[in-house]
């Protein structure tokens, strides 16, 4: 199973809105077929596995890290080609999550009268489609808070100078986040400040693009601005909430930007209104970039689900830099956001903390 | 000498302002021989290992962390203890870095016709006497900075809340670096805010309580502040800047406080010049505890040897909460003051990150 795990992870960034699913077939204890969910819309993990094993996947065990589907979809149901392929046993790390079709898979090939087994790994699993999870059961996307800031807890100087705060290892991560993300959120003032492409350039060559999302309630984007041009297989998103100049619109729109309009809370964009907007467009996953006015109403909204931050071995030591989140925090510590499932991990002399936002169930 | 290493550890926060040492006396491959220096005033490692062999002793290697002594302190020089003993090699993981002894002892050995070798595991032998090699180089104590601070940097809500920011396991650790350090010392709003009581209670039983040094440049310390009648083996110490009521410092020093006046700078306690004069009181090591505008002006005054910064699982979530540092900070991001060496340890879900100020040549 952790080999199919591991399979299941090249598809990283290519499968949504569909998991990322890997699977081995094991014929006396040795591998004879590997597969893996390359991209959505081509055939799952199982049937590539079951190809790859051939004539030894005749009474063979099918390891796969995710309950096979019994449904047509854009590809036939796996469960007959497990069956037709004549596998003795199913090994699965964790059942579908998808409310509509839970269970349905490894019953049917129960009842079919093979040997199933789910659970082997799941925790893994679960962690692995963690965006996937969320979005199937409730229709919107898996939110990560990514910032990285100086071990004072800054995002930048005074001057707004943040080139750079971390270095060219984490820089390098946070690509293979956007590769991964469906979606990168940045607010207007990210966009003024730091006119950033929001593109993911991996060290392996080209990345998948993110989608990029503007929150600019009023419009008040720069034409110019490079995340209206940039070269990119994927869409920019600006949300706007107010009614906005027809024009500028028009000639923001005429640059392939597409705008959306979404409720507005408190003057700003109503980013717990705009979760769901997002997933109806098959959006499953969204790494916020910042930068602090955004971060904290992300926080306030209760829509983020993990936050990843990268601190860098550097020190401003006074109070006028920028500060991770902006506006009004609790009273008192125990009313303190708590995160949970910590994890670090160093990327040279920068340190990444990452975690789940308490609430999230996921 | 890793055995060594860790003998001398043993010591840690009794042999100021004598650096800790461990040592073993090995014979054919076996140790024979194991002593490490427990207190200021006690026999050196060497003296206390070679009695442990005994007999043993004759025609063995001894290991020690560091260079033996060749005058006479409170105790008689080590060499002698050595070649009386019949020791044939001795292994030095590192030179005495009192620059008023250098090599003595090992090339006194080694034109006693010993053979003698330095240098092995000499980074963890520096590291582990970092604050004994700064003050017996410069006369100045080693300092560290150390603070609790939420995952986005503050270390209070904007109420003052702070208790508590990190867990049980991260403020035990606290206690030791306590217990390890000749002082404490934090800002007067600190003691207004948490009137705390800047012991060492360790897990283990009762540590070595490092001496407590109060920052107050108008002597405007609450006579009932806990600080000022803690029961301790240690000193209090309020350090005051300005011509100060004779009625109140009276009042203090009568329950057994030490008032020490020092430079002041820009209306605060100068701390670069504060430094010496603690030196001259043997305070080879100083661990500061915040507040914020007390860590500021230590690491503007470029005193700050090594920062240990904890990191809770926690979010605020916005600007409004106590700052790790107070004033004004750099324009630019390459103003900033680098950390090198970093080490992150877990204390169950609270991060510590750690290193070295850059300027700093320990």
């Amino acid at each position: 199973m952790a080999v199919a795990l591991e399979l299941a992870a090249h598809g990283r960034g290519r499968t949504s809105p569909n998991p990322m699913v890997g699977a081995v077939v094991v014929r006396n204890g040795r591998i004879v077929g590997r597969g893996f969910h390359e991209a959505a819309g081509k055939p799952h993990a199982e049937v590539n596995a079951i190809e790859d094993a051939g004539d030894q996947a005749l009474g063979a065990d099918l390891y796969v890290t995710l309950e096979p589907c019994n449904h047509t979809g854009r590809t036939p149901p796996c469960t007959e080609t497990i069956l037709r392929a004549g596998i003795r046993r199913v090994v699965a790390a964790m059942r579908d999550p998808n409310p509509r079709v839970a269970g349905g898979g490894l019953d049917y090939l129960s009842r079919s009268g093979l040997q199933t087994v789910a659970g082997i790994l799941e925790a893994e699993a679960r962690r692995l489609n963690e965006s996937f999870v969320k979005f199937i059961q409730t229709g919107r996307p898996f939110v990560i808070l990514k910032c990285a800031a100086t071990l004072d807890g800054r995002i930048a100087t005074r001057t707004g100078d943040s080139k750079w705060i971390s270095n060219e290892q984490s820089r390098a991560y946070v690509h293979e986040l956007r590769h991964a993300a469906d979606a990168v959120l940045v607010g207007i003032n990210t966009i003024r400040c730091d006119d950033p492409l929001l593109t993911a350039r991996l060290e392996t060559g080209r990345g998948k693009d993110p989608a990029r999302i503007v929150l600019d309630t009023r419009l008040s984007i720069d034409p110019r601005a490079r995340v209206l041009s940039v070269d990119s297989e994927a869409e920019t998103l600006v949300v706007c909430g107010c009614p906005v100049d027809a024009g500028k619109k028009a000639a923001i729109e005429k640059k392939g930007v597409r705008i959306l309009e979404a409720p507005v809370k408190d003057s700003h964009i109503d980013m717990r209104a705009l979760m769901p907007l997002l997933g109806q467009m098959e959006i499953t996953s969204v790494l916020i970039e910042g930068g602090g006015r955004v971060s904290a109403a992300a926080v306030a909204a209760g829509i983020v689900d993990k936050v990843v931050f990268f601190y860098a071995p550097k020190i401003l030591g006074g109070d006028d830099g920028v500060p991770i989140f902006r506006g009004v925090g609790p009273r008192l510590m125990s009313e303190c956001i708590r995160i949970r499932d910590i994890r670090t991990q160093r990327f040279g002399d920068d340190v990444m903390i990452e975690g789940y936002v308490d609430s999230t169930p996921f």
